[in-house]
């Protein structure tokens, strides 16, 4: 027998639409402003704390260091994960048996759908969603529900709170069904901003301990927030036995690229992650390792935590005051380093010409398309991030990166003056 | 409706038998010759060269090497990998289309499998395996079929060489059926040594042709050859259509701990790599790919292929003397730096103690386990890389791993030899 068709793809990674990181990177190479400024990936747009560098390159120096990890994780990483965390969750976090390393948060999540997901079972997530979320719950079988967040009634009139994206708590219990496995919360939250509070993590959590749907709550940004930020993972010993906590050392260093991210939970659930992980990646890449742990048993001395918070939460200020300028509403955040602009008053001129992937997008892929045309500032169209059937709740924003350079900020907001003429 | 048990895991992670490193590590920990010398792991006891080290170093310097990388991998390091392999396959490789980066070769791997496997979809390996194999076929739901090289029949009485394990090439097609989607070969080959030759690639390539198979040709020793070294993709166009080929940068630069791996392979493969590859990892540590492809830019200067060949021979030959000495037979490879030697004559004391979980394991781990006991050297068990169907044919042998500095290499030879007074 011949086989006919020898180089289709299995169906996991057949026939994607193209995603927004081509379009965006399409456009702005196309762009006749040039270069263009790009708050559009949410990559720093400058280098990891000197001390933590410095760590990286001693690391570098060691024999051990430039070899395979233990698959769990270097015992010092865990140890200062644990050192690190233990007072946030109130009581001591075992570095052997309740932490474990992952590459980058992403491959840890994949690795928690691997542990525990199989074919047909059903997992809830919030829309909008971090895009990654999709192929790595479909990748071992798991079947999505997603349940919208409700953004502001009035957010196209007026500035509004990223609180104001609310769950419908009736919405989520209508989600849960015998198959459901699992829920994915995400807090600060990617693109909205949205820290859950405590009472939204209560009534979630109780529903999750009621129908034992385990809690995998991707915390990345857990440096960054503005309100009070509860960990659902703290909430109550119920609610532990059934969360993992997701964090990054790429967004709490500004180092993206390090590829370096961890779970925290109880041993009967870390250890299958960990089982996952080293099939999926072996172990995790060791000089950066060592440079984290370093940067976790120094960030309370270099009070790196603190100006690291203050100084996000100072590029978001000195960003929004273009759209208060502007009198364009957005949504203010409560955390991370996103924030969504709503441009429902900005007109598109009309017959603007749109290349056929853009066109049959919903408004704000055209919206984005047009900034970097126009006026040379990248941002990214959240409806990405959303189901067509709720797509329509995202299509008037965009979503800005503020972990820029100041004079970045400044540059772009210089250029989003050129909206004024777009508005009536 | 009340979950009945909300922790447990998925099939692919539950219930394995305790696996080889676990054991080889305890057995370190309670053996009371402190401290062990282990050339159990192919990890390098001996740092990256010194002009990759710096090159690391330079990364962590700049902004954009520490953030996210293109999901494909840096451009830099993808032209370095097309420019430095180009002249192997005596044909321009497309950096952009025909090459991507992957967190290790392990992770490079499992894209593949992810990228072309279905359920139900069979993929033949030769036994013994290089173990990870296993799990990443059966996660995307593949079969495997196992064919296994057969040991030299002398290998009991003599000193033979690792091309003495020959492939059976009538079972091989036996195991080809309508479902068989992919082959996976290792050259030089782990544990063996063994080079596969150009005739035995040939006559493989042939079948795969035949019956449109895809060929995986995990190469990430291919710096380390001791006889002339074949790469199945170069053969014929005809089964350069069909192959990947896979390598890595913590073998080629002696830095295990920095998980970068590529494939190199055809566009109508390569994409839906990369597309599986983004599905899993997202992307690769952007630091370290930079300094790898500095390591590929510098390296002919640097005469470092060369040199790094001829040390890795220097130390199997120092090695490999100790069973000379002591009369045991070994299989001389002919590439990578593992040697198998056989420790058939070496007599197990009767009534010797093993803890349970080693005495159910064929011999070879109870001769691991004694060596750490007695004599304070790890090795690896073959048996490990075995079917239970097959194990009887490695469960004479013990793999050395001897990328190792030479003292080591000096203090295992002194306490091997205290073999001596187990063989008649
Ligand atoms: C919500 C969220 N989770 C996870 C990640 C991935 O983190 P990492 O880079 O550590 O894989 C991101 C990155 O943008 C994110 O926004
Ligand atoms: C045959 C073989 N393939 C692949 C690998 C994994 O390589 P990497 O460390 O780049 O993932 C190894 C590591 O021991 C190996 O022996």
């Amino acid at each position: 027998m011949v086989r006919s068709e020898p180089f289709r793809p299995a169906k996991r990674v057949a026939g994607q639409k193209q995603d927004v990181w081509t379009i965006v990177n399409e456009a702005a190479t196309a762009s006749p402003v040039q270069p263009i400024i790009n708050m559009g990936q949410g990559f720093f747009g400058y280098n990891p704390p000197q001390f933590v560098i410095d760590a990286a390159k001693d690391a570098l120096n060691k024999v051990e260091c430039n070899q395979y990890s233990p698959t769990k994780g270097r015992p010092r990483l865990k140890k200062a994960i644990a050192d690190s965390y233990s007072p946030f969750f109130g009581r001591e976090i075992n570095p052997n048996t309740e932490v474990t390393i992952t590459t980058g948060a992403n491959e840890g999540m994949l690795s928690a759908f691997m542990a525990f997901i199989e074919p047909g079972d059903e997992v809830i997530i919030f829309e909008p969603f971090f895009d990654q979320y999709i192929s790595n719950i479909e990748m071992p079988g798991g079947t999505i529900r997603y349940v919208p967040l409700q953004p502001p009634s009035n957010g196209a009139t007026q500035k509004t709170s990223a609180a104001d994206w609310t769950l419908d708590l009736k919405a989520l219990e209508n989600a849960i069904t015998p198959k459901t496995r699992m829920i994915v919360l995400n807090s600060p939250h990617n693109p909205v901003g949205k820290v859950f509070s405590k009472s939204e993590l209560e009534a979630i959590g109780a529903l999750c301990v009621q129908h034992n749907i385990l809690i995998l709550s991707d915390e990345v940004y857990d440096r960054l927030y503005y309100v009070p930020f509860t960990r659902i993972g703290t909430l109550s010993p119920e609610i532990a036995a059934l969360t993992l906590t997701v964090g990054s050392a790429g967004k709490n260093f500004y180092a993206t690229g390090w590829r370096v991210g961890w779970l925290i939970g109880p041993e009967h659930l870390i250890k299958y992650v960990s089982a996952a992980h080293t099939r999926i990646c072996y172990s995790s890449v060791s000089p950066l390792q060592e440079a984290a742990a370093v940067g976790f048993e120094d960030a309370d001395k270099e009070n790196f935590w603190d100006d690291s918070k203050k100084e996000m939460k100072s590029k978001m200020a000195r960003f929004c005051a273009i759209f208060d300028e502007l009198g364009l509403p957005y949504s203010e955040p409560e955390g991370g380093y996103f924030v969504l602009a709503n441009l429902g008053k900005v007109k598109l001129p009309e017959n603007y010409s749109f290349p056929p992937h853009v066109a049959e997008r919903p408004r704000d892929f055209k919206m984005s398309w047009f900034l970097i045309m126009e006026l040379g500032v990248a941002a990214i169209p959240p409806t990405e991030f959303y189901t067509d059937t709720n797509a329509h709740l995202g299509e008037e924003w965009l979503r800005f990166a503020v972990c820029k350079n100041d004079d970045v900020l400044e540059g772009a907001k210089e250029r989003l003056r050129g909206l004024k003429k777009y508005m009536s």
